[in-house]
């Protein structure tokens, strides 16, 4: 009917959790109610295009060809912690501990959703690792099974054949939680990762 | 950290339905792997805020001052459909039965969530009632408690002063669907809406 308005609708349908009743919402939105801030989003998405894009050593968000944290001196080059998302890059540097640098995978092995070995910076990780001085690589992956598999492949295919250290989170009761509250899985990662006090 | 990311975000974040991780992750695709895409929103979203506007007449979307379905001389004027929503219209025209002309409410009465008559373009309402020769009005919202009052504040201060004909949609059961999986309101709904055979 018309036609403009089912082309936004299909762009934003694109978007990522984007389905078609929050597309068709959202469209309507920005154009009836929400017209200045439309107006607003065609300028941001601008200027962030222009100003941002991916750094081309860890994968993280960047103004420069490198981003804040590959390009920061002060930066611990000796430690590499691999993520699977810019979004954990952020939680991990929101935590204030970590003083090394990064590597974002983008992603983790799915043989179901077709997420291969070769579609993961693999061979980047790889030759990163034979550069620079790292002394210790942090697997920073979720919980899950398919994290939990992509750490085994990179330990066994990467890691373990260049002989670096390699440690992995830790994984128990979430720091202020119950023990009546988790669930048994948490509390069997949790007592088999039981520390001497 | 990236003064335009976190702009970006916020601009997201704004749009109905969207969370904080849901504009951050809206945000990272547009700015790494849909960079493409993100170029296409920004065209489609101009293209569109230059094309269409909210008909001055029904409240629909409109290419011009007013939309295709009130400035169609085929419609039959006598009738009128009021919806909360344009998806609520977009659907009744998709059901192909109806070829009166309507006028979109873009709410309902809730005083819990600060909305009003003053809110509802109800001024608007008693003036096209008072101007064309309507002889019939459909309430065609939903089911709610909400909507049932809206109906019935709607029926009281405009619709029975003008003296105009007044019909509600059908309630009962969906069609195509079965009687054991029906929810009791449903059930109760479709025995009061029992027709003779």
């Amino acid at each position: 009917m018309l036609a403009s308005f089912d082309a936004l609708k299909k762009i934003l349908r694109r978007l990522p959790g984007i389905g078609y009743r929050s597309a068709e919402r959202m469209a309507l939105y920005l154009l009836l109610e929400g017209r200045e801030q439309a107006q607003e989003l065609i300028r941001g998405l601008s200027s962030s295009l222009d100003a941002l894009q991916m750094c081309s050593l860890c994968g993280n968000l960047a103004e420069a060809e490198r981003c804040s944290i590959c390009s920061d001196p002060a930066r611990d080059s000796s430690l590499l912690c691999l993520v699977e998302t810019i979004p954990d890059l952020y939680a991990i540097e929101r935590s204030g501990d970590f003083r090394g640098r990064y590597q974002v995978l983008g992603g983790k092995l799915s043989p179901i959703r077709g997420v291969l070995p070769q579609n993961l910076p693999l061979a980047h990780l790889r030759h990163r690792l034979e550069q620079e001085k790292t002394r210790e690589v942090i697997l920073a992956l979720g919980g899950d099974t398919e994290s939990e598999a992509t750490c085994q492949y990179i330990l066994r295919e990467i890691l373990q054949p260049l002989g670096k250290e390699v440690t992995r989170i830790g994984f128990g009761l979430p720091s202020g939680s119950g023990i009546a509250l988790a669930d048994a899985d948490t509390l069997h990662t949790a007592i088999l990762a039981r520390r001497k006090l």
